[in-house]
């Protein structure tokens, strides 16, 4: 069988099962990061990769913006196990026709963002190549006990934080290449460019423990509430008019409508379950996640798979269930 | 200036001087694994990244052998720092075309090394690529304090572990593909397909502070030998007789002679400084690493630089440093 009939997911998942569990390995391969244990502290290690003309096209990015959002899908990952980042190590693939100052500009946004988010960058390799890729590694801490994708269960609240579709919406702002001043687009466009990875909201849910399972919102909503779904055995409604939008994305939107907001990608907001009988304690204590948060749905049984009602009640179809990079045309 | 007149070593430098050094960090960018700590514990980070076409092809290499090799290639940058292996994180960027099998063959590799070497193998990303390239992160402990490039001094013997140039030899005859039973070719051949760290003479020279330098040789002799001296401060003279060449070596390197021992690269050997006081103390116990041992040279000031002297004691001149991606043509 070929990889673009398997497909990323049959992939990792046949790695999985093959491999064993190591000491020490709480939670290995499948997860936001693996989750491991030493001396009683568990630390958490994740890893992305990104790839010119697959996750980045320079011809929109800046060199500054790639490094910074490097570290923040990283950052993401911690967060949605509710983990404390500390070390990151980055290898590059690099064509040997790029600038200098170039590589530069990048470790720069890096650097911008790593000192604001107290990370350090220890190490990593270079070396050259046709396309430019990045390959991240992040280590981290959980002072708390982290928060996985296969806790939720039947009859769980759904929650995520933020605002939905922004960012693939300043992708197709940036995309046009239309100058415009106007703040709305500017905002859509910052959230694309800087997206912010929900740290703080992550550590809160994990130290109160009002996240029974939790993902971040990486590849569009409803693709990764079908892997926390998937690891919890559980099935989910979304109410397509509680998704919280941005009042620049219903500028932007257009015939669009919620479709962005679905499956758009690249949010770095959380998706949690909660335990109804907690719905009242996080009301209560919410404001200190430094992001909002809102109700989106419920968890159902897996039999009724995922499903996003409209108003009245009747099931959207959605076909575009974000994004699998070996099943799409490089 | 572009990458390819600053070349690899250049841009980390670079990248290493702007970068600021954490919280907890020993040692960051620049040794062959980073050296944190973490409550009084030790641990070690070393990445690499293997590209088709830069560091490997796919026509005299299985996906076995690449997955044996990477992991064994970070195996040895950890053997270097006297460090102990736990968990590998590996990311992969892979052609859509690729059959699931071959990776599946990739993984088969990994494995059967990271058993026997204690590793776990607990995450990572996979993500479409146009060329195939592996990005590995390996996590370690340093059970004892561990060795850097930096500890060399004036007048310390220079030793060496293993044989040298067998990888280089052994690669030469694979792209050949002359099909040989005779067993000293297919030794070459197996020392290029599957080299071994050499963990255990790494942590023994910890454990004993028998080293007070170290690095692994993966670029050649004398290039690895040219990044311990810089680190140091110190410069060196390596006497060409004494390198140990094994008998398959020296049967095929011909008119070679001792060319691929002092710069054929991936060798995964230990290169280390012992002062000269504890020659006698590391002659009486060297069986209990587990490999030969054998001088061959010592360390001089920096001023004397590098130098290779054959038998008559004039020194050779060398061209051919190494290997450096960024400015060699793809």
């Amino acid at each position: 069988m070929r990889l673009n009939e398997l497909g990323e997911f049959g992939l990792i998942e046949r790695i999985r099962k093959a491999t064993p569990k190591g000491q020490g390995v709480r939670l290995g391969i499948g997860d936001d990061a693996a989750w491991l244990e030493c001396r009683n502290r568990s630390f958490l290690i994740t890893s992305d990769v990104l790839i010119e003309g697959v996750h980045f096209n320079l011809k929109w990015s800046t060199f500054y913006d790639l490094g910074y959002k490097t570290l923040a899908v990283n950052l993401s990952d911690l967060a949605a196990m509710g983990g404390s980042p500390a070390y990151l190590v980055l290898s590059l693939g690099i064509p040997v026709d790029f600038k200098t100052k170039d590589i530069e500009e990048f470790y720069r946004g890096i650097r911008a963002l790593a000192s604001q988010s107290g990370v350090a960058l220890v190490g990593g390799d270079t070396s050259a190549s046709k396309r430019f890729f990045i390959s991240a590694f992040l280590v981290g801490y959980a002072p708390h006990r982290p928060i996985t994708r296969s806790g939720g269960k039947v009859g769980d609240d759904l929650y995520v934080t933020g605002t939905l579709g922004d960012s693939a919406l300043g992708l197709e702002l940036l995309k046009k290449k239309e100058e415009s001043n106007e703040d709305k687009a500017a905002y859509l466009i910052a959230r694309h460019r800087f997206p912010t990875a929900r740290l703080k909201a992550g550590t809160f849910l994990a130290q109160e423990k009002l996240a029974n399972a939790m993902i971040d919102v990486s590849d569009g909503l409803l693709q990764d509430l079908g892997h926390l779904c998937k690891a919890s055995g559980i099935g989910a409604v979304v109410w397509q008019e509680a998704l919280p939008l941005s009042s620049a994305y219903r500028s932007y939107a257009g015939r669009k409508g919620t479709l962005y907001a679905l499956t758009g990608g690249e949010d770095y907001e959380l998706l949690f379950c909660l335990r109804r009988r907690n719905r009242t304690r996080l009301e209560k204590i919410k404001k200190r996640l430094g992001v909002s948060i809102t109700r989106i749905g419920k968890c159902v049984p897996s039999r009724e798979a995922i499903k996003v009602l409209d108003g009245k009640g009747s099931p959207l179809s959605i076909s575009v269930l974000g994004h699998d990079h070996f099943k799409s045309k490089l």
